[in-house]
């Protein structure tokens, strides 16, 4: 690790200068949830030597500066909602708490942009832009996401099949450099070849190679029509079948095609009454269509309706505001049944989703543990819930190491990743570092330390950094 | 600069060992092109030491290698129909011409993708993948230029309003490090958050970040029905404006849409009588929709001959195949005109392209030279060709650059960028100096130092780095 230096009182009456007293909290003050996001570390709490609310770019910078001066390390936190411990203070330090920062600075409409600060939350924005008739088309399934932490994890979401990634929807970044400087990264246009493209290595590099305090987003015409359909199979194999011939149909071009396994759908039915979506159960596709009139929602929904029914399923059309809510919320279903849980979130090529679904079955029954499967099938993002079963609790943890290695090889045999949207982080490290080529990671570790010198900023995350 | 080590006869010897005597040329046997691409820089040309044809990424990594433990420079080139002098040897050294690296080594239809060798033409992965109803989306408006080279400087062309940019094509890029490592980067996954996005970063870094060897391309739906239209307006503000109204059309969703001056219009008639698309003349756009049937292809013909009626145009329907000759060789009708030439590439957000436009002709008749634009006004990126007019011969280099700059001073104070698709290279380096952020080239200098530590990569270009 790199050399850091304790937060004397120096350094904390700098901070305080900074950002003023009464937004810095240390020692006993300290909320316990300052130690993990939505995803816990195992062992001990790890506290951070102070928690630093900022009002603005200028302070955030400020803060780095003097990180850079006094060597202490600067965590960035957006909502707290990672899954990976992106977070975590691994090796103490000061999180830099973005709360304040969570102004929508401008909307235009005309021109189909937004800007933001990075404690906004991505609801918010899309709430804003549909006042304006838009579409903010990234929608990581969350009602508690920031959209600065999408920018961190590079969040894709419900409806990357046809609107891509949060990557796909930034114009241009400002940040906060690791060594403490401000700076805009790329802008409004459609093309740019004017040196690197380094907006797009800030995207998805987990806060460590800079702060994200403002940014700016394109937005999408919203369609007149979206109209949901659940499909129910017997089988999951059937289900997985049908996602590549909806995509594969020149007509339908969905925004989204979610899948959820029947377990998963019986702990939503018995999680919340009216998430009972049919008597017969199955398992599910969730489908979601645009239309630019009812002459074409028409026939998109019949070309669905005959998919569905030649590949074996029913096809519902319930309530759609019910099936998103019961979507964003199986995870709260299933941790309701077990709070003894792994939650992986692994991507593979689309065309390898039937036999990869297959193949996790067989991996959970040979381990002796057991999944559920629910995710993002129409891009390959699934994410694999990971049940004890009848494992007893002294054998979980090395069953679940093992069934994770055995996963990961698996998506990496096809091309795959071990993560789709939410990240290394803590978390997936020493997993990262079994699969990733060793040349990339050289890469990605030279890149850290040119922009990073010192291993000021979330040190810790992705991969370590020795002796910098 | 770098410190270099002349090419010595047991570099020389070293080199052929890995590639073969015949696959190397030296002296008085490399030809004249080796100095330039499709620009010619000022002054005496420069010669690479050894022009060296590489048949496959091994061999590439070998070169690489020999070049870090003998210091001398490695430069990449692809189809020389670069426009920045990408290609040019500046400090001398080895040119590694790829073009024995031509070979389509796969297509995968159902799954969508091609794999591709860097000398490929993008016209014949255009072919192959229309041969099985698909759609290679890139498309740099050249005949002649390779996908590598499209890598390079993210090409745009003119299917970008639509289909995005080269980097919006690429899945997986297998590279040869500035260290001669051989590494891939990416995945055929439409998500992916595993680290950082390397991928991103080394397209359009103009093969100073790494040599591509192999490129997979994503393939589209090939539309049933294209239509190319031409609307010819009274002047260029009135065909500028046009644009924005057209792109804000529910509706079109156009995959081009082009703009060429009247002046260039006129030397298109010049040049090939079959050019001429109308007796009138006037500021032209060209459009060109998909369609998925012939129903939708009339609504959206009416559409557009309404807009365009509205906007004061008129609306032809020419042979499309001439119309887009003609667009990809509008340069050449030029310069068949004017042997004394300057072109730029600016881009501006799309929304400020009437206003920008109309102050590009004040600063020209300010300076007192010529300007013909074209482009693709869709996505705000247009070609300025610089002509003399009544210059006369010696003053023509001052007030061309004396144009450059309040060109670029405007561009940047819109948001916008000296370069849209061309790159760099040697010929903006000086002008991309005066305006990029300077915290922006610090990143950007130490993302290349640290990939790259002895400079071996296509020094030179871009931006020059001393003392490594």
């Amino acid at each position: 690790m790199p050399h850091y230096e304790p937060l004397n009182t120096a350094a904390l009456a700098e901070i305080m200068a900074i950002v003023g007293d009464k937004y810095v909290l240390v020692g006993p003050d300290i909320p316990e949830e300052y130690t993990r996001d939505a995803w816990t570390p195992p062992g001990p709490p790890r506290y951070p030597e102070a928690v630093v609310f900022p009002a603005n770019t200028e302070e955030v910078a400020a803060i780095v500066r003097s990180a850079n001066r006094r060597l202490f390390p600067v965590v960035p936190r957006g909502g707290g909602t990672g899954l990976s411990g992106g977070t975590v203070p691994v090796y103490g330090g000061v999180i830099v708490d973005l709360s304040r920062m969570n102004q929508i600075i401008k909307i235009d409409p005309k021109a189909r942009y937004i800007v933001a600060e990075p404690a906004v939350l991505t609801l918010d924005i899309q709430k804003e832009a549909a006042k304006h008739g838009l579409l903010y088309a990234g929608d990581p399934s969350s009602d508690d996401c920031v959209i600065g932490g999408n920018v961190a994890t590079n969040a894709g979401g419900n409806r990357a099949v046809k609107y891509g990634v949060t990557a796909d929807q930034i114009y241009e970044l400002e940040i906060v450099t690791p060594q403490g400087e401000i700076v805009n990264l790329g802008g409004r246009l459609k093309k740019n070849s004017t040196g690197y493209g380094l907006v797009k290595l800030i995207i998805g590099s987990e806060g460590t190679l800079g702060i994200v305090t403002r940014i700016t987003l394109k937005l999408n015409r919203l369609a007149p029509i979206f109209t949901t359909s659940l499909a129910l199979f017997p089988n999951f194999s059937d289900a997985a079948a049908a996602v590549t011939v909806i995509l594969d149909d020149p007509l339908l071009d969905p925004i989204s095609l979610e899948i959820i396994d029947q377990k998963t759908m019986a702990a939503l039915a018995r999680y919340r009454e009216d998430w009972r979506f049919s008597e017969q159960g199955g398992d599910c596709l969730i489908i979601q269509l645009e239309a630019k009139d009812e002459g074409e929602q028409a026939e998109k929904q019949n070309q669905l309706a005959a998919i569905i029914q030649k590949a074996g399923g029913i096809h519902l059309h319930p309530d759609s505001e019910k099936v998103w809510q019961a979507r964003r919320e199986f995870g709260k279903a299933i941790q309701a049944e077990s709070s003894v849980l792994g939650i992986e979130d692994v991507v593979v090529p689309v065309d390898e989703l039937p036999d990869f679904s297959a193949q996790l079955y067989k991996i959970a029954q040979t381990v002796g543990l057991e999944v559920r499967i629910a995710g993002h099938a129409g891009d390959g993002n699934v994410h694999i819930q990971i049940l004890p079963g009848d494992t007893p609790e002294p054998e979980w943890e090395s069953k679940f190491h093992h069934f994770t290695q055995i996963l990961h090889s698996d998506v990496y045999s096809r091309g795959g990743r071990i993560s789709g949207e939410h990240g290394i982080g803590v978390k997936r490290k020493q997993y990262f570092l079994e699969h990733v080529n060793p040349v990339e990671l050289e890469l990605m570790k030279s890149v850290k330390k040119s922009f990073d010198p010192q291993g000021i900023l979330n040190p810790g995350k992705i991969f370590d950094i020795a002796g910098i």
